[in-house]
This record gives C-alpha cells, sequence and structure tokens, in this order.
C-alpha cells in the first residue's frame, strides 16, 4: 500500500479527552475515532489490526475444534424473561422499544439465544459434545464510557458456548477453552495470565479471567511471580485429549495468581516473600463453567444413553476482540508510539524514501514494494513529498515491527537500511538481504 | 469436516412461514434459525457462505482501490439532525434512547458518519480521490419482515462512499463501483443487470440498481434480451482507467433495462420486439452519485488547488452482502435443494460413505477427506451412521457442487464415484483422479 493512497489521518497533538496511553495512540495513530459517547468507528488502519486479533481467534478457535456461527446483535426480550436476566441485568443493558411495541435488547451476551438454538435442534446426547461460538458486536451501556476501546459501550467479542452431558465433559471444554486462550493470547504477543475470577451476572462457580499486565490495568492483581516465566509455546496439543488439557490447566493455574475481587491475603502468604508480586491488570478474556443454569431455566435437555431427558452443562468462554487492541498496546509502547507484534501488525514492514523524486530512490522503493507483495507481504510505502523526519515519526508512530529505509546515498553504495522498531536497531544491507530477512521474520519462504 | 461433529440441523419438514423457496430452503438446510421478527442467526452452515460472499466483497472493493474500515452500528441522532434526514426517514428507522436520554439509532446507512469522518480528517484536494466502505450490520424496521434474509430487519450490508474533487471525478468513482460489482456478482455465479434505478431516501440523479432475475423476485423488471448475453468474464481492467470504466458503463447500461419504478413504455417500445422481455428481479445493489447533497449540509468542504474551499463530490454505493444468499438460491436450486455456485459454497465438495463401519470404506474416506484438505479445499465428510438414501438427501439439500460418494463394491473395482450437483452427472475413477478433478475446478495445483 502507498501511504499517499491510503487514509491515516494521523494527529500531531495529543487529544486532551484521552487518559491512557493506548486511547492517546490509537487516536493519534489515526486508528479510531469516536463516533458518540463510548462508541467507535475503526478507521483502516484500526480496521485492519481489528482483523488480523479476529482472525487469529478464528483460527484457534476452529484448532480446538469449535464452530463458527453468527448471532445477530438484536434480541427479543422475551428469551431473557425466561432465563430471569432480563429484570436483573440494569441499565448496562441497552434496552430498545420496535416500532410495533416489542421489548428487544442490544445484546450484551448471549447465553439466553444460544440455548435456545440449542433446544430447538439438540435432541441426543449423540450430538454431543458441542461448542459453539461466535464474534460479533455487543452492547453494555457504561454508565460513564472511557478509555477508548478498552471500556467502549459498543465492542465486539468472541463469545462461545460448551454443551456437554456431564459436568466431566464440560470441564474439559472449560479446559480446552483455557488452553486455546493461551494459544491465542501468545500469537498476539500477548502474556494473559489466568486469574481465578467472580462469576458476576453470567453466573457460575468455575470461572478464570485473563489477564495482561500493565500499570494503566482496571484491576489490582496478586500472583506468584513464577507465572510470568510459563510459555504455552509451540507444544503440540491433542484438544479432544482430556488428560492433557488437564494437565495444561494445572501447570497454568496452580500457582497463586488473583484480581482484587478473589484475592486471599491468607492464600497469598503461603507464597515465598521473593515471589509475591501486586500488580495491575487488563482483562482479556474469561472462561466459565455454570453447569445447568441456563438449560434448567430454559428446558435445554437431551435424552441420554437410557433416554432418560437430562439438562446439559453448559459453559461460556469470552475473549474481548476489540479490548485486544487497547491492550496490546498499554503492553507495547513506547515514547515515540505503539510498537505492534509481528502477529497482529497492521502492514509487515514500513518502507522509508528518503528523497521522494529522485528517480533511483523511487525505483528502489517500487522494487521493494512489488518484491515483498509478490511473497504474500504487505508493506505500508511512504511515498509523500515529506521530510525524512516527519516519516520516521509517522512510522515510530504506528508502530510497524520493521522499516526499510532506502536513500539516494545508500543505494549508492547497494544497501539500504532494516531497523526494529522495538530495539531501535539498524542494519544497512543490499536490498535483496532486506527483502529475505523480513520474508523470514514472517516465515514467508524467498523463491 | 467431519459432519458427525458439525452443527448441521436439517429439518425434514417444510416450514408453514416460509413463502418463498429460499427462505424454506435456508431453513431445511440448517443454515439459518429466526431469533425474532426479520431477525436470524446465522448456523455455522449459513454463516460460512455468508463469509464467502463477505471475502469476495472485500476482495474486489481492494482491488478496485477502495479502503476498508469500520463503522459503528449505533450512531447518534445529531449527525442525522444536520443532514436533515432524522425526521425524513420514518418508522424504518430503529431509534433508540441511551440510559442517558441520549438519541440514538441502529444505522439504516452510513452517509452521515462517513460524512463527518471526512470533514474532520480530510481538508486539501491533494487527499482526493478517497473511497472508503465498510460491511457492517444495519437495521430498517420492516413493517413486515419476510422472505428470510432477503427482507430481514437486521441485515448485513457493504456500503462504500467516495470523496471527489469534481464531479467528473466522482463520476469515474460510480464507474469504477460499477464495474467492480459486474465482477462481484459473477464470482457469485449471479448475472446481475444493471438498471437505471430512482434514488429514494439516499437522494441524488444517477443511480442503478443491480438485478438478478427470479421468478420470485419482488420487482418487475424490463429489458431488452441483448443484455444477459453480456459476460464480463476475466478481462483485465485498469480502475484507474477513466475511459476503460467508462466504456464498461456504456456496454453494460446502453440497452434497455428498467424496473417498475423507473420503466418507460414509450422508451421500451423502441427495443425491437423480439428482443423485450419483461420478468422480474431481486435488487442486490445499488450505485448513487448524489453529488454536494451531504458535504453541503454537513459542511464538508477541501481546499482546492487556488486554496478555495469546495465542497465535495460523493456518492454512496451498496451490496446487499446477507440478502445474497437469498438471491443466489432463488436462482439456483432445483427439487431437491440448493445448488451453490463454486464461488460461494460452504464445504468445496461432499464425501459419502455408502457403509459407515466397514474398514475399508472408512479408510478411503478418511484418505480423500485428509488429501483434500491437504490441498487447501475443505471437504464435509458424512461419517454417520445413516442410510445412504439419507445421505444422499442430505448432500443435495446442502447443495455443495460435488460429491464423492465411496462405498466397497466400488472400491474392489478401484474407484469412487464423483457427481455434479447441477447436471446430476456421476463419472466412476480412481480416488486419486477424483481428487484431482475437484482440485482443478477450485484452481487448486495437486503436487
Amino acid at each position: 500500500m502507498r501511504l499517499s493512497r491510503y487514509f491515516l489521518p494521523v494527529l500531531k497533538e495529543t487529544p486532551s479527552e484521552a487518559q491512557i496511553v493506548s486511547h492517546r495512540l490509537m487516536l493519534r495513530a489515526g486508528m479510531i475515532k469516536q463516533a458518540s459517547a463510548g462508541i467507535y468507528s475503526w478507521l483502516p488502519l484500526g480496521y485492519k489490526v481489528l482483523r488480523n486479533i479476529e482472525q487469529i481467534v478464528h483460527e484457534e478457535q476452529i484448532r480446538a475444534g469449535h464452530i463458527p456461527m453468527l448471532m445477530p446483535t438484536l434480541q427479543s426480550a422475551d428469551l431473557w424473561r425466561e432465563s430471569g436476566r432480563y429484570d436483573d441485568y440494569g441499565q448496562e443493558m441497552l434496552r430498545i422499544t420496535d416500532r410495533h411495541g416489542r421489548d428487544m435488547l442490544y445484546g450484551p451476551t448471549n447465553e439466553e439465544l444460544i440455548t435456545d438454538i440449542f433446544r430447538s435442534h439438540v435432541g441426543s446426547y449423540k450430538d454431543l459434545p458441542l461448542t459453539l461460538y461466535h464474534i460479533q458486536w455487543k452492547f453494555r451501556d457504561e454508565i460513564r464510557p472511557r478509555f477508548g476501546v478498552m471500556r467502549g459501550r459498543e465492542f465486539l467479542m468472541k463469545d462461545g458456548y460448551n454443551f456437554d452431558l456431564t459436568k466431566e465433559d464440560a470441564l474439559h471444554a472449560y479446559n480446552r477453552h483455557l488452553v486455546s486462550y493461551l494459544r491465542t493470547y501468545e500469537r498476539m504477543g500477548l502474556q494473559a495470565i489466568p486469574m481465578r475470577a467472580d462469576s458476576g451476572p453470567i453466573g457460575g462457580d468455575d470461572t478464570h479471567e485473563f489477564l495482561v499486565l500493565a500499570e494503566t490495568g482496571e484491576s489490582e492483581v496478586f500472583y506468584d511471580a513464577q507465572i510470568t516465566d510459563l510459555k504455552f509455546g509451540d507444544r503440540a496439543i491433542d484438544y479432544d485429549d482430556k488428560a492433557q488439557c488437564q494437565a495444561v490447566l494445572e501447570e497454568f493455574t496452580s500457582r497463586y495468581a488473583r484480581t482484587d475481587e478473589t484475592h486471599d491475603e491468607a492464600e497469598f502468604a503461603k507464597v515465598p516473600e521473593e515471589r509475591r508480586r501486586t500488580a495491575r491488570g487488563i482483562e482479556v478474556g474469561q472462561i466459565f463453567y455454570f453447569g445447568t443454569k441456563y438449560s434448567d431455566a430454559m428446558g435445554a435437555t437431551v435424552a441420554d444413553s437410557e433416554g432418560n431427558k437430562v439438562p446439559v452443562h453448559m459453559g461460556s468462554h469470552g475473549i474481548g476482540v476489540s479490548r485486544l487492541l487497547g491492550a496490546i498496546i498499554e503492553a507495547s509502547h513506547d515514547d515515540n508510539g505503539i510498537i505492534w507484534p509481528e502477529g497482529v501488525t497492521p502492514f509487515h514492514c514500513g518502507i522509508v524514501n528518503l528523497k521522494q523524486g529522485d528517480a533511483e530512490a523511487d525505483a528502489a522503493c517500487d522494487a521493494l514494494h512489488a518484491s515483498l507483495t509478490a511473497l504474500g507481504l504487505e508493506p505500508l510505502y511512504d511515498d509523500r513529498n515529506e521530510r525524512a523526519g516527519g516519516k520516521f515519526a509517522t512510522m515510530d508512530l504506528i508502530g510497524l515491527p520493521w522499516r526499510i529505509t532506502v536513500g539516494p546515498r545508500g543505494l549508492k553504495n547497494g544497501v539500504v537500511e532494516l531497523t526494529s522498531r522495538r530495539t531501535g536497531e539498524s542494519e544497512e544491507l543490499p536490498p535483496e538481504q532486506a527483502i529475505a530477512k523480513v520474508a523470514a521474520i514472517y516465515g514467508k519462504a524467498v523463491a
């Protein structure tokens, strides 16, 4: 993509309404624009990152055997009356009346609707286990929306629902989600720590939140420092293997890690003092097992192998897709701007032409752009008539992890400069080697 | 995908509420489930087709140089008061009041919001031309929603907006959209005819609707039979080339083709009698040039090359993404079910095991499944313990364009059967040849 043909409205000044760094940087980098309180338009750069995050979530859900579908944003109030949550939910639920006077609502979550789909179509234990999920816009009418996409009103969430015959099977679904979430967040360059949590309005006993450590986190967290050494990595996992999933859960949850909501000083005191940590964290996901809460209330039963009708065991599992953009930026930025992890970056690398209009420099940039594109990579080529300093500042602000700088002086020596956004380190090398290096970073084969 | 692990709730009986064939087939094939009046959940099979259609729209928009972004579903009423449409729009607009008593609405379209984004960020003619688009859920509170996803209340639409300095440039954007839409629909296996249309509440003089001919179409259409011989095909097009785009527009719109709204008997009479056709059509898209209607009302100006502030020329361009599923089925089905065009099919082919549990048949099906998957294809393997007749009926109903049937008798002779859903023709051939043939149909190389 040539910047001259793109829409990247970066801001020179720091918007005064933004209190935290991710919100400031998303506004400054031209990623979002507030449409109304707590509701944002995703400008092209922000939209690309949102799609990348969504794609990783889809891939990891499908890898775990979960089935994608899509439920609508608006729901009938009747289903929520069945579960009893219509009255419980309070003012965060956006209630809507249609032209015929019917009570509707903008879904803040989907337990009722998915349970209704399940009970309409599934009648036998033979159709279990089943986990359905979707990635859809939700609305929670926060009294004071703030922190940009971190606590917006209209937000994108992945929510998945498992249906199982027994508690044991449902707890396997719970573990499977925990494992797949660990993979999901690591692919985004995040360490998200599962912490025992409160279930809130979803209900249920077993629940873990996933928290990313960041100074601006809304929750205070308490944990055993050993936990930050754990990596899921690229280990092979068979999601059907109950023991394997259980072992991962134990590995990642046996050490003390809790938010202020569930913190227990006496338990925490058992952690050796030198490993006790207090910090702040951003919640980026949560998993729940809630048994037959909804299936009892809504009559979601299946016939077991002896023909008896039994309520299904369920859980629900969420990832805050739009919120993750904020969380990643909180965890990965410096004074000059965002530093995207390679897994979610909107463009794979930047190309900066130091002397736009110089025939040789223009030709070299065009060739780099074409070669990288042919490899299946997406470079962003700053081809504007701007000073080098301005071009560097924009690239630093929008946070592409790699930058190739091209100028007449280097080209005389047959080299361009490849710079890491994260370390700031640069090396001079011939264009074809720069291409090969960037391709290797993203796992693309050079022919 | 193994059917035993999928969620495909096909219905034996024809739902009585469905009046048209696409609605009946989508319900029967387990693609959708009504959540409330005119609002649908997209079950896994329906969601896959929806995503395939969305993907084609994205690819063709990006090919034409248009930039993807995403605006929210809920909008503030204030912007619509600026354009004057808040009061004009009537009861089809779903009006919402939030907890602070602010007037909001569920966007039926996005001219106001995109114009606000433009005026906030773009100030110079140097940033033009610019075309931004998004694919987002919309809501129109139809008084009598019907025909399933064809006339639902919550629906998925691609809407794009061009911003240009002059009328001439904006008309080029209009032509560019017309060309890209022709490509888009053809890739979905549809012939969509551009017809001169009424502009309705969007406003403007120049507008074409794209109509797919189908008996159940809501519009009566009148056209010159020559028009159905036109194919865009795989011709190369440079979307920056004004003359090229203009020539395509002329080729596809110079013959008589109008809906009942703009039909002119006197003009129609000039078409030679043997070429005059009357039929019914389904609208699947519309393009508009409306000049400075919104930029005047909302103050969206740029400085021209002499520094004068001038209002930008705009147009908007929509494709009914969710509605297209219904349109494709209306245009492509038979008594046994849906017949998906290869471009949008949810699975590339079906695999039917005639004798589940037979070691040889099971192994052959597993091998086919693995080989097709390794080629980047997605087969749906019916591995249930069902009679062959039931498996064939399901495959015919859900409409996968190709089916490979595997049974002990054929395997003794070293063959499986490859069947076209469209023609019903079958041929027996060794499994590896069946794989090669399916791969070739979808443009995948066999190693």
